[in-house]
């Protein structure tokens, strides 16, 4: 067995001038390491020849496996697939299951004549292994030069992960015999960063050259993850638990969760085990917490709905926050956000609620109410907490500080339940 | 002058087992292009001495600019800045301005008392110039070494961006001689990729050398870029329009418009420039419609409120869907989709209303209706219109579809208005 590391490569014009962000990368890496492959490398290039072909040199130089993901489409801007049959040699051929798929996917869900543009992607070179794409047009193409395995796939992430989880990964097995990687993750709130290392500075310095430990801060929490590579798993698996609850030990006064889960999959899992529901009401956060709560499948179980009062009369007429209340001490207020969450607990008839107001910039800022003031207010049947936030970030992060803190109070609020 | 080349480096482990996704890169790619730089790579590496050395001798050798960001934390994972120092020569001395900048930060914001590991962070190679972090305890660094300018930033994105935007771009003009850059684009709907293709293959084939097309296919929509790159900056401006005029006459049955922006912010602009406002009833897509209206500064003009009715007790009891649709035809239907944009129209008094119920997945689906399938209605005063989806994808991917859908929906509705 042997540590097997590989390199992934993106390759399109729009990775450069940032007009899309790479997801695709993070989801490889995550699949790769639970099969026991190390990243060594992420390298984006441009739809230039000399460009791939160099990372193509450079990559193989270094790892055991090259996952190549973009530029097979059927414009003029890709042109990877012809690049891949001059650098490892052979010619076009045409692939016949891929040409029936193609044929398939025009006659019977795009339901358009196909063109011969589309009928040329069935071509691939003559020298790799075929991995038919059966979610899209661009096959995916398996080659093997000096040692070093390369994979192409399509860069539309959903062709992409269909072909790594049913082609590429149970390769992975019969071409490398692999470590074996195991992650731990915990989650801190209400102690910064380095007076977290300084808490775990003991434990940390004894562990051993194979477990890592990463400080990865976000939203105000942290996150501690310590990641173990051998080869002998079960040794492994009692080694990296046993620091772990070291860790978690130290940091107990301020543990969340000991698993690598975002803040709404911890207030999930608190509403489900004890079968509650939740509703929202949204002024600042527009509908984006009830979207972080739903976009988890089985979010209906505990998710009821939301009531997004984005203007002040929606407050009034639908959450019966008064007039008064909202000309007085105004919508970004402590008296606003208890009678917002008041109200769509009754009207969605739900165990709990969550209310936010605020400023999330950058308009709207007043002499007394600065950007990234943000009222939140938690309620069940007999009790409402509130919180007054202060985030000084642009608005899509106080956008999503508000909701994680939010649901962060929720969950407290839930514990602490008398 | 000359064509000015960038890399950017990003370090740190969580890029390379998969735990975050890089949106710095795609950020300093756009305002690297706006000065008239180009990137030739993205590279990321992790935590690895001997890796990120590398990673600086491979990048410096293509390359006039090098930006890194990452690893500059109080915690022993950062070793971006000891490595710097090795690499460029010199030795660490403390920085007074970053000290009182760090200081300033635990008095007065942080409000906790500032511990030695915090107070290191001031200490900077000798060898750099220092880019004061006013937003964070990290500060930037600029390096020289044979001819090439390497740019040390924090990975936190709003510290990275303050940096770039107040320390780093100003600069650029006195390194650089560089040319200019252009981008055209545009947005069309209704047609595939390949018939794009063809349909503007002529006029692709005409382009010269320094001018670029490229394809870029996402939610059933195509955005067709142009790329231009230049010394003369007037005459490169009227060169790219007259190309980008063609391309929009070829195109013109599927424009949806000559900018690059995304779909919610080409609606929130007819509803502006009509002076009308919006409200959503959202079932499948859980407040995310609400979301991305809301996301854009300045959206409470013309954005009312949404309800999300999760729970179908909700589409009873607030949208008043009769309890017969919802047990006769069901909470997935036209029916149900059709009330829903009524009723949420008139309780929020808007305009305009947008309402969708669907199967996002991977659960819930039944013979009938299969996961992907949603019914959207957009309605105003005198009308609703419906159309039925049917999406193939992930969860995730189904509830953007479903929202850019919609929103293309009510576009196309205000625009065929009678």
């Amino acid at each position: 067995m042997e540590k097997v590391f590989a390199s992934i490569i993106t390759i399109g014009d729009e990775l450069l001038i940032g007009q899309v962000i790479d997801t695709n990368s993070a989801w490889i890496a995550q699949e790769l390491n639970k099969v026991g492959i190390l990243l060594k490398h992420r390298v984006a290039v441009g739809d230039v020849r000399e460009d791939i072909w160099q990372a193509l040199d450079a990559e193989s130089k270094e790892v055991s496996l090259v996952i190549i993901t973009g530029g097979l489409g059927p414009t003029a801007d890709d042109i990877t697939k012809p690049l891949l049959c001059d650098y490892f040699g052979g010619k076009m051929v045409v692939h016949e299951p891929t040409l029936k798929q193609i044929t398939h996917i025009f006659e019977h869900i795009l339901k358009r004549p196909m063109i011969e543009r589309n009928a040329k992607q069935a071509e691939v070179p003559d020298t790799c292994t075929v991995l038919l794409n059966q979610r899209g047009t661009a096959p995916g193409m398996l080659f093997e030069k000096e040692g070093t395995f390369f994979v192409s796939l399509p860069g539309v992430p959903h062709e992409m992960k269909w072909l790594m989880t049913n082609e590429v990964l149970p390769k992975i097995p019969e071409l490398f015999q692999t470590g074996f990687i195991e992650h731990r993750t915990l989650l801190t709130a209400g102690i910064g960063e380095s007076y977290l290392a300084n808490l775990v500075q003991e434990i940390e310095e004894a562990l051993p050259a194979h477990i890592k430990l990463a400080y990865l801060p976000n939203y105000g929490m942290v996150r501690l993850r310590l990641t173990a590579f051998g080869f002998d798993k079960a040794a492994l698996i009692t080694e990296i638990d046993r620091h772990f609850e070291g860790f978690k030990e130290k940091v107990k006064d301020y543990l969340v969760i000991d698993e690598d889960l975002p803040m709404e999959q911890v207030v999930a899992r608190l509403l489900k085990e004890s079968g509650k529901t939740l509703s929202t009401a949204e002024s600042c956060t527009g509908g984006y917490i009830a979207h972080v709560m739903t976009s988890h499948p089985g979010s209906s179980v505990y998710f009821t709905g939301s009531v997004v009062s984005y203007a002040n009369r929606i407050k009034e007429s639908i959450l019966h926050v008064p007039e008064e209340t909202l000309q007085t001490v105004g919508a970004v207020s402590e008296d606003t956000v208890k009678q917002m969450a008041q109200s769509v607990r009754e009207l969605m008839q739900t165990d709990y609620a969550i209310a936010v107001s605020g400023i999330m910039g950058p308009d709207g800022a007043t002499a007394e109410k600065p950007v990234g003031m943000v009222w939140v207010a938690v309620a069940d049947q007999n009790r409402v907490k509130t919180q007054l936030f202060n985030f000084r970030f642009d608005r899509r992060r106080n956008i999503e500080l508000t909701a994680t803190n939010a649901l962060n109070l929720l969950r407290i609020f839930i514990k602490e339940k008398p």
